[in-house]
């Protein structure tokens, strides 16, 4: 496939370590809430391997930050996810879908609880900010909604947990899974998360002290030399073996969360109030008539720019692939597909034609790994 | 400067005219609206000039529709706007600022007038989406919301018109500008507006049937050989030479609309009600600290991916530089910026650090030609 040139400018904006990254080699960016994602250092293989063996650092400033603050925060907050939040906790992260009034997908962001009238929205690729926004104006909530200067960079592989003690002390592998805490790096405080978007393991650090986190970034390097750290970034083929879906590409505003598998997500108890509850509650008494699935496909190579048509052998219309990768340790190309009932289930199969062959497709769960 | 590549997947959508484009030899995109955009076609300045002799066909479907359509839905419309809309009529296009709670801007669309109770936002890059689906929530407005299937192309260029003219004969020559209309080609209409991001003149069709719009498409290409028509895409240089503003390159969601020269649009008469008017009263009293202004800078080439601040002759800042190219009608480098207060005038003068270099700005007024 030709490759085409991304034409920048400040509306694609960049990050504080956009500079660092384009001095270590990446080759390709994709654009993720108005601002460079980095998408490639050269080869996404070798890269995902890297990435289970050693540990990475990468520029995930893209993941942008929805503070809400104010008296009625954490009514906002809960109107937007259909998510049980009236137990969370100070010092969590949460995954919640943001739902609409159709029941539809917003956002999957993960919500970080600051403080009971304090919460960022780490957002995924949709402005999150103007629906916020737009609800607390018409529902009069009392409530400021701003984007922060937060950029985070995440530090991601099995190695990450021993170079990260290296730096912050013993306590940094306390940190439970999506737990935060602060931790001081000479003399300044950086909330810490223990996220990242892969299945490797890791910390996201949330840095709002620019300064400091750029002094922080270049040390990883120093010290990361012996666990033999590279620059990465969010990998295809990692996070679609790991089964990490992505806004955008495996799911949108088309979509609602029991297509998705959010199911788990969903509460829908008396007690919780928000948007789009009566369309969910219609939805799951009924069933749903599709769900996203994985995918093996009798390939070597694809370069998916859209989603592609999935039929059975009589041609009709089954489903459509909407990511999609070869993935080293199956040996073939694997995917994430809307399938439609009564195909979304594993071992269902179908055909997929792709630049002018047709390639059988199989069924599975996910995640695939 | 490095080229990078833009690693495509669903998420940045394809249009229905992507495979065509990149037969014609698209050379570079962005993103918009989470969308690719043609960027261009080869050199930035030999299209620049083509275009203000000839006529060229534009892939701009990234300029997405909001349709916003019900018994409340020109109440809504006027929540989002300060501009007055009470007086619009059917067949009419209307630049609109969006505007929030902090009288800042959401976005800049062309708002088309379909019906009383149907319009269609034409947006710039932000998911206005989302904005009026929380006020319509909050507000418990009778709308529905949604982004309709419609893939725009635009024909621009001082031969649109003759061209047009082939096709759906002399009436499309008496559209007045920001007027639209339903033209007939081929048994099938399509919405057709003369509007178009540049100042060459031309027309935008709004295409709703795809097949029908790629068979016009290709019709355009037929019959376009004689006004010697190429493929094209909004042009940095004619764009800023124009004076046309870019949301997230020369304002965003910081900035009012009156720093944005934007204050013939703003009406704060009583009876118009929209969201962010108190603040936007107490702006005018209080009068703008910077205004975004032309600036000239003695150089013959730049290649700006961010802000770039412009300051004084004993280094104080004076405010930043967010757009720029080499104007080969000027011979020199032309940007718009955002200047503070004393110094948002023509002839005032600042100095910018660009690659190491110190360059004299010199300040003038909007727009350049």
């Amino acid at each position: 496939m030709k490759n085409y040139s991304i034409a920048r400018s400040r509306r694609l904006r960049s990050t504080p370590y956009t500079s660092r990254i384009e001095n270590q080699g990446v080759t390709a960016y994709t654009v993720y809430n108005h601002m460079l994602l980095p998408a490639a250092f050269g080869s996404l293989e070798e890269s995902c391997d890297h990435l289970k063996k050693d540990v990475q650092v990468w520029d995930v400033a893209a993941e942008r930050q929805v503070e809400i603050f104010g008296k009625d925060a954490a009514k906002l907050i809960q109107l937007m996810t259909c998510r049980d939040l009236s137990k969370s906790k100070v010092g969590r992260c949460y995954y919640c879908p943001i739902i609409d009034e159709n029941g539809n997908l917003v956002n999957d962001p993960v919500i970080l609880k600051l403080a009971e009238d304090r919460w960022w929205v780490s957002i995924a690729d949709s402005d999150v900010i103007f629906f916020a926004k737009g609800l607390a104006s018409g529902n009069k909530f009392d409530v400021k909604i701003y984007e922060p200067n937060v950029d985070i960079f995440a530090v991601q592989g099995p190695k990450s947990f021993d170079l990260m003690e290296k730096i912050f002390g013993k306590k940094i592998k306390d940190l439970k899974f999506f737990g935060f805490d602060y931790f001081e790096f000479n003399e300044t405080k950086h909330l810490i998360a223990r996220s990242g978007w892969s299945k490797q393991g890791g910390f996201e650090v949330y840095v709002e002290n620019t300064k400091s986190g750029l002094e922080l970034y270049d040390r990883l390097f120093e010290l990361g030399k012996e666990f033999n750290i590279k620059p990465g970034c969010p990998n295809l083929i990692e996070r679609i073996e790991s089964g990490l879906l992505s806004y955008g590409n495996d799911f949108d505003n088309n979509d609602n969360p029991f297509e998705c598998g959010f199911e788990k997500y969903v509460n829908l108890d008396a007690n919780v109030n928000f948007l789009g509850k009566d369309k969910l509650i219609k939805i799951e008494k009924e069933g749903i008539k599709r769900k996203l699935m994985g995918v093996f496909i009798e390939t070597n190579k694809i370069n998916l720019t859209k989603s592609v048509n999935i039929k059975d052998d009589n041609n009709n219309f089954i489903g459509e692939l909407r990511s999609a990768c070869y993935s080293p340790h199956f040996k073939k190309v694997i995917g994430i597909a809307m399938i439609n009932q009564p195909y979304c289930k594993a071992s269902e199969s179908g055909i997929i034609e792709i630049d002018g062959n047709s390639l059988s497709v199989k069924v599975c769960d996910l995640p695939f790994i």
